[in-house]
């Protein structure tokens, strides 16, 4: 790919651009890395030191700083300089080429029945079932499973190995035995949600797990059964959703996260890396449940006592009643 | 998919039908969302208000129930209402007609020395390696790989993207480096097994990876090399077995838990979600440990005090004592 | 696959080999099952009481229990018999002729653009897209996908439904609705790395997400981008780490391990299951954070406690002070 001016990037993207604008741009670095082709953005005003350092050919800064910007050389002023980044690594792939194709790739299955729209792409060996329904612009990576009768909406993407409309985890028992109960429903993803990859969302039970416009899941996700997660809401990966829990709009769930089954989740609630939600949340607000580690010997100590602190707290009580009868005692004996 | 009666259900399924066994059903729901062409259940005896206000045409319903059903409209009377809702969801599956049919999708790719029972299906874009026994009535998804040598059982279920087989994580430490350790062994399969989507089962390093008859295994399960896993236990989501421990019968593992390698847990063992089993449980019962999720500022400042746990109780300790000494020299001063 | 002399295997493999050179070994087996046709090994010095009771045919052994070990029959000794294990199930499987073939499978779906080196072998149904580079004998699974421009080096073993080279997770905000940020960067694996089934490795958003030579993953793990492992970095099943995080070199992860985001780990650091490791780490040594399960009923009692302990020891320092107090008047007493 032949290098771009920054005329060029500002005529597509906006932004204001002060300095040399047939400067020459051959990718995207970070600031403490880019070289002197390159093109940089500083989101964090923080780090606003390193606007003397960086060799950057352009940094894409927001107007406080584009004073400092420009004595140092090119830049692109914007009041949002990381979404300007953001914007900018869509138009860079486009032109790299190297964005799916739409259309169906010859060795996918697709099911007769099934509706794809044409802009729409499916890639290598992915599997669509029948009565699936894939939106405009949506991208289905390679080796996706898609059962029957899921819908997809418009501008999703779908990550390489994810499973969706696999089979809700539900089964009766006859004695000891376990009797399936056959998932009747389907998944439905709205518009501009992306799926990671090997991620599993699976069908409703009667009705349908639903997933609301602008959800993004990173990798490794399981959704289950007749779960619904609302707009917005992105997840980090590994996190699990048990079945028919609602998840509001605007959350944040980090990396691990569980949540159990049957509870609903407030719009804006924020859940840290690894924590287990095992109720309702009502308010919203961020929420934490994580053991803090320690060095092995220490966690070792502190970890047995941990299985006495039902007991230390009964001790403390003793002690707050012991020591108050015998402070009454000495208290007069002072007085007299 | 034409309606269908009411005395259709009761002569396929059993139970005792009350009330106009004409009335025609399309399809099955839950109790508070069911329509008036709709059959549901009631098999938790607490929602036994939702009999009045429910519009479905037909209740599943236990015999305790059964008077209240009646006097509302036509219902189902059957000892085990969820079982009973089990099978009809079976029945209506095969009814849609969109059961997988039996034979081998012509774009999974079968090794010739794989014997694969020809009441099986195998799922478009799996692979079934040499030497592996498939039973009657099994249903493989689609983009299963099932390695050479492994043997599933009768009617089992494995759903898409599983992966049964794969090498167990072996080295042996030459230095620094890590020395392959080449697994010999397989996996064995019991009949009416089911295994989640994406949910990985390595094979034994010399032996079997061995799950017994009735397993349940939701999607993202991680089963290391030479595990066994016991008669009808059930694992949710994301749980994970280090290599060779043996889960017992009838146990039922909550979602993301953890079980480190090489111990046992006893039959009728329960754990609940995200709890790390650390060592053998021989007694049955029901195990936990998680972390309490709090507001992020509160949780902080707990856990910062966790890291104390040992110093508090030893300072418990010293209060202990020197108030046992202070009332000595207090109590002899009262009783003069 | 006819048996072997224990001759055979000393020529091939090395040791001193005691005892009748002509026995016919038909298998590898762990000491405590092996038969009468079988070879065994004894790495772990404090079994050395098992020598008395196997009924393997051959024990490989350490100089140390060779007496013992020639007393009971034939033995190999060697300065390492879990290293002599190791070597020995691979040359076995290599005898058993099920080591994948050199090339591709007609299956898989390989872009013309990519380098594939003729001794590596390429399972069915993968997907090696454009760019891409792989090393010579590396083995990658079926079902395996490796997105454009990723490399791999050379003696990689890649298991199945791994997907290496997906999309980071990164998004800008805009209001409340999220922007994609292409992921511009690629994968980057070094040689004799291993990578387990259904395992995700992202790839870097500007630069790339690199794993150093010899690293080893287990099953269902997720790198995310831009993430940098260490050479001979081992991690279990089910570890997660978060964007940008650098793990140092000869570390070990346990399961379900969880790293945030942006932070490093030094050489040597070794982490327990289920830990979550949520700053850098300078110092290497284990480290440990996991609640200690209990039977469900202590654990609540425990649990609920947890959420006081601020209060609890704030309740600590007030007994200590008003004691002191309570002492000071007692003591001058006393002395009078």
């Amino acid at each position: 790919m032949t290098a771009i001016t920054l005329a060029e990037i500002a005529q597509a993207l906006g932004g204001q651009l002060h300095g040399d604008a047939s400067i020459l741009i051959s990718a995207i670095a970070p600031l403490e890395t880019a070289g002197l082709a390159e093109i940089t953005f500083l989101s964090d005003a923080r780090l606003v030191a390193l606007l003397q350092s960086t060799r950057a050919a352009c940094v894409i800064v927001h107007p406080a700083q584009a004073e400092q910007a420009q004595a140092r050389g090119a830049c692109i002023v914007t009041r949002d300089p990381y979404l300007y980044f953001a914007r900018l690594t869509q138009w860079w792939r486009k032109r790299l080429g190297d964005m799916p194709e739409p259309g169906i790739h010859p060795s996918a299955v697709v099911h007769p029945d099934a509706q794809i729209d044409p802009t729409a792409s499916v890639g290598a060996l992915s599997v669509i079932e029948a009565g699936v329904h894939i939106g405009a612009h949506t991208r289905i990576g390679s080796r996706v499973t898609i059962e029957r009768h899921c819908v997809i909406g418009a501008r999703c993407v779908v990550q390489s190995g994810a499973v969706i409309g696999g089979d809700g985890f539900g089964f009766a028992k006859e004695g000891q035995t376990w009797v399936k109960i056959e998932q009747l429903g389907a998944v439905h993803i709205g518009d501009d949600v992306e799926i990671g990859a090997n991620t599993c969302i699976d069908r409703g039970a009667l009705g349908n797990t639903v997933l609301a416009q602008g959800v993004k899941l990173d990798n490794l996700i399981q959704i289950a059964h007749n779960v619904q997660v609302g707009e917005n809401t992105a997840m980090a990966a590994c996190v699990g959703i048990s079945g028919s829990t609602k998840i509001g709009a605007n959350c944040t769930l980090a990396g691990g996260v569980g949540v159990v089954g049957h509870i609903e989740l407030a719009d804006n609630t924020h859940v840290s890396g690894a924590t287990v939600i095992s109720r309702s949340l009502t308010e919203p607000g961020r929420y934490t449940g994580v053991y803090p580690f320690e060095p092995h010997a220490k966690w070792e100590q502190n970890a047995a006592v941990l299985r006495q602190l039902k007991k230390m707290r009964d001790r403390i009580k003793s002690l707050e009643k012991e020591l108050a009868a015998t402070q009454a005692r000495v208290s007069p004996q002072q007085e007299s």
